[in-house]
């Protein structure tokens, strides 16, 4: 769906991964996912990334030629303390200069090993050095010296390949440069879409064929339970257009205009409510606990949780009576409402959620297929549960069933259950 | 680390991954990944992946670029009906030759509409053609046809993007035609190590220069609280003398020799034993009990878990006495061991784990930093506490304190704790 006839010239940007471990297939590279959406929301064109093996002279060949075509070059990878990692040493050898060391950087090194009570390994030194004609950019999640050169017309920046380490980066140290290099440049206006609770055919369904009538880079992104719209364009009327038909066209769906999470977004109703909330899991084991603590500042809300995978826990933890179990099922809607509404009572939070199902890929029974899931959430007033089937692999299923429990909590927050 | 002196000539393949979608970071290019490892696996040395978008121009200049260095070229996606679907026409255009129509395919798609009592959309007819000097290779998981072309030594192979279509292809159809057309090609021997409790550095200082006597491709994967080595070689005794050395020099590091988790192989020590194993969680909150719940069949070893985030919950669930808390406060030596020891003998379980610290980014106090983390194991003979410091952001310390938790454990059972 494009339609450039109003955007404007963008500069060109490259992604250069390296590593062995990509061509080998070893790890997805997330990182030139990453970058592509950063850059594109930037102001840039990426029109091409390439993964290139640790190695000197394709390092080079590959840098040399990106780096002819576009205005700014990123390079991820290689800069680990391994003989291995060459992607300094190409790029110092590519602009004929000397790598360099950084005393700040081998300072923050030594101390990293000092307060672990560790001595630095000889090789580790590397990480410190950057070459002559560069700024060095520091990093403060890992020991990995990234560095940026501007080369004329054009910035070339090389960070390490470790994701949270180079995201980190990118954001707080790559982006001033990059604004400050290109003083032109605008980013595109981004119009952010969170929506939970609909699929991404729905979601096509929902917005119609008029809604393209307008110029603008659509992108729908389906994540597990969930689909993210991200739409750019140059022009403000026609952000604003897409806004109110997305408003009027996908309004229950959206729990945000902003790039967050739903257990963000739920912590922060729970938070500006002064409410609080419990958990109990059996087939989600832990995870939607851990998806909810994953927030900061979630202590101020969550009260804790139980995992009660086995029979015994559930009866003596969360008083689930015997004949119930017995009866029922360990997999059955009154289990999820009795561990919903007792981790409620006795970790005395206003919220209660309760999950139990069959995550696979073993575990099913007679009318009880590996993805039945049922979950309950209790509120001081109601008590509701849904049965609900997940389709895929065990952790898929677990992930979806997580993510619906949130979906459910969110909706009954939104409407004041 | 390379040393190709013994190494057998292996075939160069490059992959081609055609896609606006890539390089707008909308999704992750799982197709590199899946074709790296399978043509690893078949034989081949992949020294490039391109993410290229949909532009005539653009995959012309980058598909002759890879040919001119490849025996073998995979491109795939943009074989779509839509207009901006232009890898067939980029290709045929390479070649010079026109596109023609497979009547075969055609009248696949044609049922395969007329099964779903719709008629087909005219642009439709656009996934039935192929180049004129290309084999058809029919998809039947979709409605796309796919081709190779033998371009004297070197084989072209195009494919559409979808991931389940593609990899069914690789499979079926791919795999016989490159191993007919490079009748020599041998897969590599593999030797995976899995290793916890050992820095990057640390592993490379343990195995020494001489290690790398030995032509070898060596890999070295560090991930969170973990590093992997992947090993290559064409030839048998060298395989056999690395995996010597391994055992000799990373020995009481290693958890396995294969393409394995640690809370994986933690649970196959626990159902051999007949052992069970419970968890109470203040920091990390649920993520250790999500990666042992992780692991299918872990219902028969995993009692349960408790998240026990706030002071109250630890009282009442876990009985640590408000004087300890009081005292030592929550993030001490001892809240972590009552926390293990209690969740073991009330969930009448073999193993106990406690983990208590501050995640951050806020709850830092005096002499109590972000990233300071307690960890507990108790087992019917004997109690251990840890004293940690993670570094990173929240999701770091977290994920981080969790890997150790299992770390400790595992050392505890291979020690017989």
């Amino acid at each position: 769906m494009k339609n450039l006839r109003f955007e404007k010239q963008r500069p060109v940007a490259k992604i250069l991964t390296i590593g062995d471990e990509l061509l080998k297939g070893t790890v997805l590279n997330t990182n030139a996912r990453f970058l592509g959406s950063e850059l594109l929301r930037l102001g840039f064109k990426v029109d091409s990334q390439i993964a290139c093996p640790d190695d000197i002279a394709l390092i080079k060949t590959e840098f040399s030629r990106a780096l002819a075509g576009a205005q700014l070059v990123i390079v991820t990878g290689g800069l680990g303390p391994t003989p291995d990692d060459v992607t300094r040493d190409a790029i110092a050898d590519f602009f004929k200069v000397p790598l360099i060391l950084s005393n700040r950087q081998l300072s923050f090194i030594q101390n990293h090993y000092k307060a672990r009570g560790r001595k630095m390994p000889a090789l580790v030194r590397k990480e410190a050095l950057f070459p002559r004609n560069a700024e060095p950019l520091f990093n403060r999640c890992g020991i990995a010296l990234g560095f940026s050169i501007s080369a004329g017309e054009r910035l070339v920046v090389v960070l390490p390949g470790v994701p949270v380490e180079m995201e980190k980066m990118v954001r707080e140290l790559v982006e001033p440069r990059v604004r400050k290099k290109f003083p032109g440049l605008t980013g595109r206006l981004a119009l952010i879409v969170k929506t939970v609770g609909i699929s991404e055919p729905e979601v096509m369904k929902k917005l119609g064929n008029d809604f393209f009538d307008d110029p603008f880079e659509f992108g729908i992104y389906p994540m597990t339970g969930e689909v993210t719209l991200r739409l750019y364009t140059d022009c403000l009327p026609i952000k604003r257009r897409l806004e109110r038909k997305v408003r009027a066209r996908l309004k229950k769906f959206v729990y945000a205009y902003a790039e967050t999470t739903l257990a963000q977004e739920i912590g922060k109703i729970l938070k500006r409510r002064k409410k609080t909330l419990a958990v109990a899991e059996s087939c989600t084991g832990g995870l939607l606990a851990s998806e909810i603590t994953g927030v900061p500042g979630s202590s101020v809300y969550f009260k804790g949780g139980i995992t009660a995978y086995g029979n015994d826990i559930k009866e003596k933890w969360l008083d689930v009576p015997p004949d119930i179990l017995q009866k029922k099922r360990a997999v059955s809607p009154e289990v999820a409402l009795w561990m919903a509404s007792r981790v409620r009572a006795k970790m005395n939070a206003s919220f209660g959620i309760g999950i139990t199902g069959i995550a696979g890929p073993s575990g099913a029974g007679r009318q009880k297929p590996v993805g039945l899931v049922y979950l309950a959430v209790v509120s001081p007033k109601k008590r509701k549960v849904w049965k609900e089937f997940f389709s895929g692999t065990r952790s898929q299923v677990q992930a979806r069933a997580a993510k619906k429990a949130l979906e459910y909590l969110w909706q009954g927050l939104r409407n004041n259950f």
